[in-house]
């Protein structure tokens, strides 16, 4: 039995939950899925700023769970503290937006990705993960989360409309960004015409096949744990991790 | 149950075992490992020229499996005709190379990668993958694979000894690069300060993992299956293939 | 008179005193230098999970000066949050790190930056600012913020040599990495062949020149400010900026 | 006398005629043009499928005139198998989208690229040969080789319509991409605002130029002859060439 | 005292008088601003042959002001020889462009960059400056200076329309290109989304930043001074600082 | 018959013949190599200051020939105001380090340069011409012109030193940079492991080449002559081409 935990990085659990179907649809047979929900933050996460706080609450919410999972999927589309994740638990730790590009790598020459609202910042993640190169192309459709729960084919039909555009730039494989948007790859799928890449379908994939490879944890490296580490004001299980 | 053929690249039925019992090792208990040697080409491949013969071989090759596997992994260290092999098969396509640097970016900030022989190839390949700025060096040691078969402690001492400099460098995660290392990242492991990489066992997973995502075949793009396409001098199988 | 907010990022008020020491140094006659050290976080930060904890506690840190000063110093090597800080305040925010790479762009071709210990997420910072082809080289010194309190002597003489090796390399410029660094630039000056760059130091003067042109607030963009955003667990003061 | 030889990469005898009188259009007076088409391969190249296939044609075409010309020209859009030629061959070899872009650089700032179909490989192959950043863009024109030969004026009136395009993009150079476009250059050129490259003529004066230059086969690196190279399946000359 | 040399490029005394007026409004109360243009050289450059000559003219003018100055803005707005001066005097010399690109660094992710004319030289110099990554898009008016004095409004509204522009791209600032344009950030300022960005007063503010850092001048690299070196046909202040 | 200016940069007449004897070695049996020598500049340029005043002397000389020859070289090794040049001539103008470097391309994979003095303009040059993905390497002997008259054993086992290095780095050729290093490509050729390039002779067979083409003029872009231009206290040959 593989524990996955899929941690949101927004308050609101109804998030959560489309992130944990979305995982679950996606786990192999022997894969249990383990969603958690922060203690604080953004009850969504739409700006740099809402973003940065999560960074301590995921990593808040994962430390809780340290040695009770076998693996770490971070529901959260940019990727929040995710090298951050790895250096704290003893498990490896998957990004979705991270683990959707790399799929797409895998498919064809570059990917685009659509999302909804700004894109800046997705192109600033793809820039750090190094991948500026495998990108044709990003769109935001003028659309909410709760556009896509209010009136699903409109915001279907604005999605499709961009991934035609992205596919008529170059994109062999389209990621589609966003917690919110979990799930919405298996739908639109058969309607367009190159893959489609749901995050936490990626990387819940990715998460086993890093438990599968049974990698030792560094003991060198820019991820290697920490030990003897002071600090104040945090959770007792992040600050039992930083002592090491 | 899914058959992954393992498609070796040079015509040593030898470096074909040994990288299909690497992929035995990682592969998943339904997977089925089918390894294949192509008809014509190098005896092993270690130059430029060895390998882009090696391209039209391999494609030769798969055009025997298509609709009879589920995947393909490429065991060629340059990842040798993989967009083409994409384009070619109905199937998931996955390059032992490509799939373990995709991996290592899975572990950290910046990867290296050693060798046996020249590093030149890697570097570009690196580059095609646009994975140049997640790497933070190449090695290639001065031994064969012969040197491998003969006089093991000696090789692994000589990798060693690379991969920890490779650490000094930056690498939170090492690549060992090449069909004639399948296997070593296994037994180096334990000595090694960061994670290690088997580009065989890291495509087994990535395989399997594109499977279980059962994603459609691309209708557009650069590698959308061709169709009606006239050659000369083709097996009959490549043949088809060409003509749809 | 212009108050210049120096926040420190991790809980040692030693380091708070030195950084604010090095901005007054700096400062112009009318500005004032206003201290600060975070609720939360590591005693001292030195890996990527204390940083990425440091980003909400700077914000915490933050948002109770909102309003309140002219312009914020990060006194904190990874210019973390620099963004999410920027949305944050309704003045100028400037990262040590950052202040110092683009002062140093403004002396020649590149520049080189020395630090105590590893040097991968300076790497990383330095390439996330769109500044890594200006970047000639990093190099770590082998001692701890405790070692440059002891023996300054050996320290210093560290430092040189590595300041050296950059110049040889190609360096016009060397920036001094690291809030524990503050101050020591204008120490080794007289000594090195090329200009040290002090992050606090340059980070008051970019202040100070941001706040004299003066500029509005953008209203569009990825560092607009927030407003009507809903969130828990936060800070009255954080909590009440997202709300706008 | 100087012998070059003209390689076409597809079977179609047509297509070599083509490539072999703008090779004559080109060549200096002391020039001979030799062309040559493939024993086997895809009658037209147009998907990456056919052109991974092609490097191995081509390889076995250019062996059977090892020693007996004094340069190659690739006469294929892709500078298929470039660099295993560049191995295989005692003597220059040079690519026709490889001879256009480094002369399109010797003509201004950045160049476009205008040809038929599909235009990703196209953009691969320039950041393959490491000139992106001289790129200003790619356009491809929905028209065939056929339609080229059918209605020469409507194809003219498309490619001219992007070439301004591209121009009003940046562009102080256009060069002409693919075998078919060969002498195409000559006849539009009066017609655009920037000067047209031809592949095919820019090969054959760069070809012309490194025999003059006279320049050594190298003893090392990755281009260096290989030799005791076995191999199974290949041509006679092919195999005897890596033989050594 | 703080004397700023406001050294124009073009020798056409209203283009200086405009920007020492920018310099003015933006210099601290103790900097005095001296503004100078060259004995020769075009009216007004707009080109890059223009340019190329500029360098120098402005050399030639900066020489006569060595030692008698305490920093040096290059009102110019490729800025032209900036390495160069800054080999040559004994005091800070900073571009226009280049300094209004840096600060725009410090308001939020990328910004864009608006001119009058053709933007490929500033999508060069951006490149030479190491910014390429941080510029999100170009975009040339069809106007002139001329036409800037003529019809102030519609110049303005053409410069508003593709600020805009800019903005919907990903522009997190906007920096307004060119000496002709000295100014009219601060007019167009409150009608834009974003920040506008005037080079001259960005020069003259990091300007008094570096006099007020206080460096030494380098004893080695790429810009430490020359001596010892003879020429024919200079000025004569020229000549005797190549001297040393 | 083909005229093609030799234009050295520097005032001093004996590396003019030393250029002008390697262009004449390399030139094609009809060409005719006009040496030239500038009215005023740096004897000899070494420094970013003497060669941004080599700009303006290089016009001044290409405009007194303008119309009188055929194709223009330009004998400075940082291809000073080179795209300039492009603009005042109507004739081809190709750089020597530019020409070298260009071929090198068509050499191999990557290409190193070796030079007398610093290295770090070259890594400018090259980075403008864009072909930094192409460079494995530079150095920089500690050598001057005068050495290399004085002592040409000793140079030269400087250089093969480097040139060893380089190639153990991943050069498959390297450029002689310099003028001062005409001619030495085709001393050192036998010895060296790799193709060695003489930026003269590559130059003069690119110049050749380019004539050969008969492109015409740009009418539009970067490089398209100026016309209508007014300046003051130009030679009457440059101010007579601004005016067009």
């Amino acid at each position: 039995m593989m524990r996955i935990l899929v941690a949101n990085a927004n308050t609101t659990d109804a998030i959560t939950e489309l992130c944990a179907a979305a995982a679950r649809a996606a786990a192999a047979p022997g894969s249990e899925i383990i969603p958690a929900t922060p203690r604080f933050g953004a009850a969504v996460i739409s700006s740099r700023l809402e973003n940065a706080i999560a960074g301590h609450a995921l990593l808040d919410l994962l430390a809780g769970h340290a040695g009770q999972v076998e693996a770490v999927v971070l529901a959260v589309s940019l990727d929040t503290a995710l090298d951050a994740a790895r250096q704290l638990m003893p498990c490896p730790v998957v990004g979705m937006t991270e683990a959707a590009c790399l799929t797409a790598c895998l498919l064809g020459g570059r990917f685009g990705l659509v999302t909804m609202g700004g894109v800046e910042t997705y192109r600033e993640l793809i820039g750090r993960h190094g991948l500026a190169a495998r990108l044709s192309g990003l769109r935001g459709i003028a659309a909410t989360p709760q556009d896509a729960l209010r009136d699903p084919p409109a915001v279907e039909a604005m999605l499709l409309q961009e991934i035609d555009s992205l596919v008529a730039e170059g994109a062999d494989a389209v990621v589609l960004g966003g917690a919110a948007l979990a799930g919405m790859a298996a739908r639109l799928g058969p309607r367009a015409p190159v893959p489609l890449l749901d995050g936490i379908a990626c990387a819940v994939k990715q998460a086993e096949a890093l438990v599968a490879l049974n990698l030792p944890r560094p003991r060198a490296g820019s991820v290697a744990p920490v030990a003897g580490r002071d600090s104040k004001g945090l959770s007792p299980a992040l600050a039992a991790l930083l002592r090491g």
